[in-house]
Formats: C-alpha cells, sequence, structure tokens
C-alpha cells in the first residue's frame, strides 16, 4: 500500500489520559484510536493485525477439529439464570440493556450458556461427540477501572472454544492437544521459549486450570518456573501442598513476572448439567457431555506483542502478525531514485510481499522515524548514494546493521517464506 | 469437510415461534440457531456463508480504493448528542447500557458520530483526503417487531462505509463510483439482472438517496421500474414532481414488489459540522469534507439469497456463496463404492474444491434430502450402479438431469472457476 493512501497520522505524544503503554504506543503509531478507557477502534494497520492474530489461531484451532461458529452478543437471561451466572453479585462484568418490550437482556462476556442451550438442537447421539465449536467474537465486560491499554479491555476480541466430550479420558486428550496447540500459536506470534503452560486455580472441577504465561517485564502475574521441566506455577496457588502433588521443589522454582496470553478449563458437567444437555450413551444411557473451554484475548494478545518487544523507537511487530513486511523509503528527488523505488515496489507487491510505501512528500527523517515507530520488519530505502553502491538498502527493524541489495538480491532475500 | 465431524442436524420443522421463511430455512438447514426474535447465532455452515458474503464486499470495497477498520461497538453520548442523535426520541432504536462507574453509553447502531470524532485525529489538510473507511461489523438496534428473520435483525452484521471527500464534485464522482461497486457485489451474489438502483428518499442533503432493489417474491418494498433504463424509483417518492424531475413516465413504469439490499446516502456536510471535522483546502481555508455513507447489510443479504432462491426442497446457494461446491454421497456399503467416494473426497479437496462428503451412516434417501435441504450447487453420487457405468453421478441442485462422468471428468468439471 501506499503510504500516501492510508489515512492514518502518527503522533509524537500519546493522549494524555492514556496510562498504558500498549496503547500509548499503538496509538501513537496509528493502530488504534482511543473511544474511552478500555474501549478501541482498529485503523487499517491495527485491523491486520487483528486479522493477522486470528488466522493463526484460527489455523490452530481448525488443525485440532475446532469447527467455526459465530454466536450472538444479544444473550437471554433464561440460560444465565439456570446457571446461576445472570445475577450481578455473582457475575459483577455484566453489560445488560433491555429491548423495546422491556424484556432485560445481557451483552456477552463469555458463550458457555448461550453453546451449551444451542448443541440441545443438536446433540442426540454419542455418535454425535466430541465436538469443538470456537469463534473470534467480540465481548464485553463492565471492568470497574479500565487502565491497561488492550491488555484488560470493556469490549475485546477473543477466542473462545468449547469441548463436549464423552468421557472424562477423551476430555483430557483434547485438553492436552489443545495445550499443545496454543503453545504452537505463541511460538507463531513470536514468544517462542518464554511461554510457560502454568499451573493455576481450577475452580470447582478440577484441581487446576492451565494457565499460559509469557515471561516479560509487561507482567502482570508473579509465576514460578521451573527451567528444567518447562512449567511453572502461578504464585496464587504456589503453597506447599500444591508443591507436593506437582512434585516440584521451591528450592528448584524461580519467580518471574508474566503475562497470562490463554487459559483452559476443565467444566466437568456444570453447565450441561445446569442447562439438560445430555447425549444418549453405547449401552443406552442419558448422559451429561464432559465440558471444556479454551480462551485467548486476541486483542489482549495484539496489546503484549505491542508492548513486550517496542523499544524506545517505537513497535517492533514479529514478522507473522506485522502489518506488513517491509516499509520501502525513497530518498531525495531525483527521479532516478523514484523509479528505482517504484519499480521496487511493483515487483514485491507482484511477488506476494505485503509492502508499505511511503511515498509521501515528508523529509527522510521524518519517514524514518515512522519505519521505526510503526515497527515494519524490514525497512528498504533506495537514494542515490544506494544506487550508486549497487541497490537499495535493507535494514532489520531489530538490528542497526544495513546492507546494500541488488534487485534481485532484495527479491530473493524477502521472498523467504515467513516462519510457519 | 466430513458430514460426521460437522456437528449440526437438519430438521423436518422449523421451530414453532419461528415466522420468517428466510430463517425458517436457515434454521432447517443448520446454518442457523435462534437465540430469539431478530438474534441469530450462526452455525458453521452459517459462517462459511457469511464470509464468503463479507470477502466479495471487501474486495469491492478495497477495488474503489477502501481502507478497512473496525470501530467500537460500545458509544460515547458525546458526539451522539453533538449530532442530535443520542435522545431516543429522534433514534428509538438505541440499545443503551451503563458502565460500571454509572456513565451512560450506547450500542453502535450506525458509525457516522465516532469515525467523524475518530478522523479529527487524521485529518488536517486537502492532502489527506479523499478517504473511505468501511468496517464489516455487528450492528445492533432495538426493533420494536423483528418478525422477518435476517431480513431485519436487533443484531446483525453489516458493511458500512464512509466518505470524506473535498469537495461536491469529488464526493459524486465516488458516490457513482460506489454505486458501480454495488451493482457488481449484487452481481456476484447471484442478483443479476434483477437488481435495480433505485431512487429513494433523499433526507436533508440530496433530493434522492440511492437504494438497490432486487426484485423478488420476498418483496418487502413496492418500486416502480423502467425496464429500459433500468432504473427504478421507489413507491414511496413517486409522486407527479418526481417524475418530473428524473424525466420518467408513469406509463413506461412497471410496479414490482422488491427488497432492499443496499443503500447509498449524500450526507453533505452535517456530521462534519456538527463535530467540528475540518481540513485546511488548497487557499489555506478551512472547510468541512463533504460526507457519503454507503451500507450493506451482510446478514440480510444471507437471509434474502437463502429466501429467493429457495425452492420446495430447501435451499439453494448461488456457488459465489455457497458454504461447499459439491454434496458428496455413496451409496450402499460395498467396499468398492466407499474406496471410489473416498478417492473422490481426497481428490477434489487437494485440488481445492470445497466438498462436504456425508460419511454417515444413513439411509441415501436422507442423505439426498439433505443435500437439497442444505442447497450445496453440485450433487456427487457413488453407487454399485454408477461405477458399473463409468464413474459417478454429478447432478446441478437447478436441474433434476444427471450425468455420470469418470473421475478424471468430474474433476476437470468441478475445476471451472467459480463465476468471478
Amino acid at each position: 500500500m501506499r503510504r500516501s493512501e492510508l489515512f492514518i497520522k502518527t503522533r509524537k505524544q500519546a493522549p494524555s489520559d492514556e496510562e498504558s503503554r500498549n496503547a500509548q504506543l499503538l496509538i501513537r503509531a496509528g493502530f488504534v484510536h482511543k473511544e474511552m478507557a478500555g474501549v478501541y477502534s482498529y485503523l487499517p494497520m491495527g485491523k491486520i493485525v487483528i486479522d493477522n492474530i486470528s488466522r493463526i489461531i484460527r489455523e490452530e484451532m481448525n488443525a485440532v477439529g475446532g469447527n467455526e461458529v459465530l454466536m450472538s452478543t444479544i444473550q437471554r437471561k433464561e440460560p444465565w439464570e439456570a446457571s446461576g451466572r445472570w445475577d450481578d453479585k455473582v457475575v459483577d462484568a455484566w453489560f445488560k440493556t433491555k429491548l423495546a418490550n422491556g424484556t432485560e437482556v445481557g451483552i456477552g462476556w463469555s458463550h458457555e450458556e448461550p453453546i451449551v442451550s444451542m448443541l440441545k438442537d443438536h446433540i442426540n447421539s454419542y455418535k454425535d461427540l466430541p465436538i469443538y465449536p470456537y469463534q473470534i467474537q467480540t465481548k464485553f465486560r463492565n471492568e470497574l477501572r479500565a487502565k491497561s491499554g488492550l491488555l484488560r479491555g470493556r469490549e475485546f476480541l477473543m477466542k473462545d472454544m468449547y469441548s463436549f466430550s464423552r468421557s472424562h479420558r477423551e476430555h483430557d486428550q483434547f485438553y492436552e492437544k489443545v495445550a499443545g496447540a496454543y503453545m504452537k500459536i505463541y511460538d507463531r506470534m513470536g514468544f517462542s521459549g518464554i511461554t510457560y503452560r502454568t499451573f493455576a486455580s481450577g475452580g470447582s472441577f478440577s484441581r487446576f486450570s492451565d494457565e499460559f504465561q509469557v515471561l516479560s517485564h509487561v507482567g502482570e502475574d508473579t509465576i514460578y518456573i521451573d527451567e528444567k521441566m518447562k512449567i511453572a506455577v502461578n504464585k496464587e496457588v504456589t503453597d506447599q501442598e500444591t508443591l507436593n502433588h506437582l512434585k516440584l521443589d521451591m528450592g528448584q522454582l524461580k519467580e518471574e513476572k508474566a503475562v497470562e496470553v490463554g487459559n483452559i478449563f476443565s467444566l466437568g458437567t456444570k453447565y450441561s448439567d445446569a442447562l439438560g444437555l445430555k447425549f444418549t450413551d453405547e449401552k443406552g444411557q442419558q448422559q451429561p457431555p464432559i465440558m471444556g473451554c479454551y480462551g485467548i484475548g486476541v486483542s489482549r494478545l495484539m496489546g503484549l506483542i505491542a508492548e513486550h518487544f517496542a523499544d524506545d523507537k517505537g513497535l517492533v511487530w514479529p514478522e507473522n502478525v506485522a502489518p506488513y513486511q517491509v516499509y520501502l523509503v525513497g530518498v531525495g528527488d531525483s527521479e532516478q531514485v523514484k523509479q528505482a523505488a517504484d519499480e521496487i515496489y511493483g515487483n514485491l507487491t507482484e511477488s506476494g510481499v505485503s509492502i508499505m510505501y511511503d511515498d509521501r512528500d515528508e523529509r527522510p527523517g521524518e519517514k524514518f522515524a515512522d519505519a521505526d515507530l510503526i515497527g515494519i520488519p524490514y525497512r528498504v530505502v533506495v537514494s542515490e548514494k544506494s544506487l550508486a553502491a549497487g541497490g537499495c538498502e535493507l535494514k532489520k527493524r531489530t538490528s542497526s546493521g544495513t546492507e546494500v541489495l541488488s534487485k534481485d538480491q532484495l527479491a530473493e532475500r524477502l521472498k523467504i517464506p515467513l516462519q510457519a
């Protein structure tokens, strides 16, 4: 895309009322617009990043057998009353509103109840199970304070999967499969080697749930990691009983700051029972499916990626989620430079490299600062100097060194397939 | 996909409280689930249809220079107060709710105000214009009655584009460009030759707005068409003054039932003025951009396509929006049939044809009825009889004739690129 056709403007200063570093950066670089605390709109490059993150998650959910659906935002209260989660004293994050006829309805903050309710029309027999519906959808939570930017929104994008299995054994197998898929997702987003599956509080259905925690200076949570076993325990549940149970030794654990990027829960039959979802098993008996739920905050991940990798010059997007792979700048007014830059833009676009061509009438320093602030992985500069040296200058966002490449060498270099 | 892995079940009867034919069909065929009147969730095949419709719209919006964004659902009231559209007496379709701190907020039913408000951070100069942000997003309207299924929802998916131009001339040019893009969209969805650009009430900013109306027995609106000029006038504005203005002769017009599938409005400077959005023109003067808005109901289109093309056996999806191109059925228990069907499934999948393989342990009649109800464009049947005749049997959903093709002939036939 040509920068002149993109309507966003970067800024030197974040709005004074924005306290969170991820939102400050994303606003300054023109990825999001703040509507109010915890509510952001996505500008074109922000939308591309959201789509890239969603695509990775979708691929991994499909790979474990997920079926994508899209549940409604507006919620009837009956299923939530049946499970005991309609009352504001039980769930204090509800937004509620009314239909024109006075009927009270909720605005979805999670979807266990409606999905179980819906499946009563589709599940009868053991032959219908197991199933793994999931969605990538906007959720709403009425947070009292929302000071963490995209890390904790009042309105946010989330992937939520629900599993319905015929036995605890079948449930446990799928649960482990999703845990593996989650690790792949975080690897693909640039968190390879620093993501820990972390024992956390399990609620009423199992001793533990699993959080996925990324070691990060952004850290909201404290976890204890066992570097050899590559697992961790959330500080909240790190008592002697837990350590004994997990056969961990406090002396071997290392305290770290981390950010939760996903969680998976075993739900047992709580919602199946509450809403009367049953299947007939192979012996002709009626049974409630065993459920699990599996969440990843899509916009939260965007916020974390922004804040975790940023440096003093701005954002640093991993290649797999970057809005564009290349930021192209022509330096100077010479016709030769313009022609060479136009040609590189055309060639790379044609060969499928996504590229932002800064064709604006601005000083080069301004363009270089924008390339850094926006955080595109590769910067390509064409100047009279680079042409004299044989081509254009390539610089990675994450290194200070540059190298001069011919057009062919550049095309070859950038055609390298992105990490899977 | 294998049907055994899809968790939906078709039904003989629609729910008794569902009055609308499009929703009855879509529920029976397992595309949507009714949450309440005017609120539907999308099951896996429904989600694919929504994605197919969205992709076509997105391609045509990008082709006219659109920039995709994603605005928030939660709305601050201030911009809406500035334009005079916060008051329930002015806009009676609002859903409103409150933040935990008591602040009243709206649930978005349209996005003129927030998008104009947002652009104040990004537009300064004539060099920044024109721009065409758009989004495909869930909207909420508190309809008193919602009896038309997906044609008029309380929660629905919509594409809304907004244009910001520097002059009326620039606005008019873009407005015509979008009108052309809209006709392409409806052509691609199977409404070629029956879609009329229709003069309708223009509100305060121009004499007319333009509706896009599809001639259909589903018709909610009455329009008068001029078959030679290929334009129409909505009955609401068909008076002598209008006819004179448009140089139309009532005697030449034909009354038709039609369904609105999109509308485009010139907004003048109403919202730019109300919210103080300005740019500096080439003479250094401050000017408000000229605005237009361009809507297409994505879920509404899905409902119309469902109801318009359906026959007494069920849905009939046009190829470009169908969830799958081929419904594959193996008849009988013979190992030879199963092998041949498996092979066709593998080969077609590999060559990029999207295919639903009904591998369930059901009677063939049941599977054929499902193929028709679900409305997949091509049905392929493998049986001992078809194998003896040289291959498999191909039938189009829209014709009663069948033909026997070898595996190679079938692959060749189905590789025909879909209509653009």
